[in-house]
């Protein structure tokens, strides 16, 4: 058998007034979740361990079988093989924003206008550069943001950000440990360096005409060391893909292996087409072992704490999932969350999330919907997200047995 | 939002008789603890790990987020910060008797007529001695017992008591491991002086006459070395209180830098304040994030087997929850014990403890009591006490997000 593994990032969430005190995912009507957890087995799952707020990033690292304690040194790493950009063990990257400063290097405009076009001209310029030995990838990404890597001797992560995260005088990067003084002073002269090379470039001049905020400046945060990772296949044996929407968990999921499967319509919003993504998925089962569908909108309402907006495109994803009631006796069928963003919090909170996982000869239970305060009272009880993987392999009978 | 935990000691029971099957906790009338399971939420907690009969020392630094196993050497060094102390990594601390012996040092009376008088005047004259260049704490303490600390280079925790734990002959102490030949020496000279320094000592000599047996000797036992620990401030960026009646609970709570908030009339009884300690626990989340509130009464009837005592001490105890109910818009407030203390067992037992989590926000369960067996219907269901801090905390929205 097969894996489908859908995540729909940060959907678990509390008991809203404005829903009468259901969460979103309670309060919406899903009839083919629901037909999923009526006929598969059901629990609460910890992403990462009880309590613990987790990222998209270091959850689905969690989710797929690695220890982001281990793994895991920052942001950047993830966003930048989101954008297809061949990384190697030991190479240090950025998340990086276009921004406008003034000639005293204040920053007037975090996001240069949120600039959406021609950024790819201004990256160029900066890509390739070495700064004493230490050659320079940069590229940009969607609107303002670009990625920065590193790749060289002796570099580190930990070092803070060039981005003040306000307005004000940029920050002056520094070394938060021994030996990482060399990274902080590249990335200082690179901030540097864009500041000379973009403030006279067309771009900008055609900006400043335009009366626009030039992106005159690039600041760098997030500083993560892309690690050493066993691949996917090799540590589990599987064929894996992932079709998502949103460059960091593409990213995560291209570190670790998997084929990152473009699907048309898959926005990593609430426009994206659900229904195509989950099409491209089950199609990609006919020859891979497994697959992984992101879908970030639930996440996306619960940082904008709109309980009613989350429950509705709850109920469009439900629509999407219909085809999966279909595939049961072929595939293993889990449907979960990353992590929950209740819309009451605006952010990640440590609460677990709800999980069923469906298909033949899986072992039922008594739950018959999909929902946070159901999902416990099911035979999965409470899980780690790490442990994810080896169930639903073991269930799909893709894995190996230890001793004898 | 704030953090309020309160543990009540030994709790956790096993059916009984004598109470119609029901456990001690079932079978008392809890409105106050009905209240918050029923509004909040509701699981089953091993302090350490299934199975594992935790000590009340082991347990609650377990719940404050410390692994006993890489932490925990023995109950001294707990025993000695609880008795204000001042304690350094790498000092090795015990807890001893005040006992009798005679001239062939045969111990026969291990708590000397449980001596309560003048004891410090006996310490006295022990403390601040030097052996062999290790200089020696010693501290009179409740009764007949008391607290040495040994401070110098090239001590070990790993020896023998020097107390029969019976009648008879004292015991040599000795090494467990090569390297602890020292400490064991040390002590051995120390037990010798004591009974050198105190059979001749007024306070004994007093009581001969009254025909009491003099408290002639010391008896260390349970050396334990004092850890190096992340404060609770430094490991989760909060400032935390205790409130206990019993040293070793605030031993504990004093050794992970906890502030010790003293509470007229917190004995570590059934005669105890339970309402003065609730009332000065909510006092300090005026300022603090965090109070634990140890209540040791329920712990004592346990091991006198004695199952209707317990019963009715949890009713008085559930009287003094009352307040708790008030601040649930402001604080996430739990209730549990440390471990279980079944009054059929007499001691500690492996069993899980009941959990119960309410405040705003908390997801919410079917369950509508407070007790052994409605626990793992709850939404909670089964967690580990070392995670019980990260899931508090994620609650009252005081931790960091881990990731992105």
């Amino acid at each position: 058998m097969k894996v489908m593994l859908v995540i729909l990032d940060g959907m678990g969430d509390r008991p809203s007034g404005a829903l009468r005190g259901g969460t979103p995912l309670e309060a919406a009507n899903t009839p083919n979740m629901d037909y999923l957890a009526e006929n598969g087995i059901n629990g609460i799952m910890d992403p990462i361990a009880p309590g613990i707020r987790a990222g998209s990033d270091t959850a689905h690292l969690s989710l797929l079988g690695y220890n982001p304690y281990e793994v895991y040194t920052g942001r950047g790493p993830f966003e930048a093989a989101g954008e297809n950009i061949e990384l190697k063990p030991g190479d240090i990257a950025f998340r990086c924003n276009f921004s406008t400063v003034d000639e005293t290097m204040n920053v007037i405009d975090r996001r240069a206008g949120r600039i959406r076009e021609s950024t790819h001209k201004l990256a160029e310029v900066l890509n390739g550069m070495e700064i004493e030995g230490t050659r320079i990838i940069f590229k940009e990404s969607v609107e303002h943001r670009a990625v920065l890597v590193l790749r060289g001797e002796g570099l580190s992560p930990r070092i803070t950000d060039a981005d003040p995260h306000r307005l004000g005088p940029i920050n002056e990067v520094r070394a938060l440990e021994k030996g990482a003084e060399k990274t902080a002073h590249i990335v200082n002269t690179f901030v540097r360096k864009s500041y000379e090379v973009l403030k006279k470039h067309p771009v900008n001049i055609e900006r400043r005409k335009k009366g626009l905020p030039p992106a005159n400046i690039v600041l760098p945060r997030g500083a993560g060391m892309v690690p050493h990772l066993k691949s996917i296949g090799e540590k589990y044996g599987i064929t894996a893909g992932a079709i998502a929407g949103v460059s960091i968990v593409k990213g995560v999921c291209r570190l670790v292996g998997m084929e990152i499967l473009e699907v048309e319509g898959a926005k990593g919003s609430a426009e994206s087409d659900f229904a195509a993504k989950v099409r491209a998925g089950i199609k990609y089962l006919d020859s891979g072992d497994m697959v992984l569908i992101n879908i970030k909108a639930p996440d996306l309402f619960g940082h904008d704490g709109d309980p009613a907006g989350k429950r509705a495109i709850i109920e469009k994803i439900d629509e999407a999932m219909k085809p999966l009631k279909e595939i049961l006796d072929d595939a293993i069928v889990a449907i979960t969350a990353d992590h929950s963003t209740p819309c009451n919090v605006m952010d990640h909170s440590g609460d677990p999330v709800p999980l069923l996982i469906a298909g033949s000869g899986v072992r039922t239970d008594s739950v018959s919907d999909f929902g946070e305060r159901s999902a416990p009272k099911g035979g999965l009880c409470r899980v780690r997200g790490n442990d994810l993987l080896n169930i639903l392999l073991q269930l799909a009978g893709l894995s190996e047995k230890f001793g004898a």
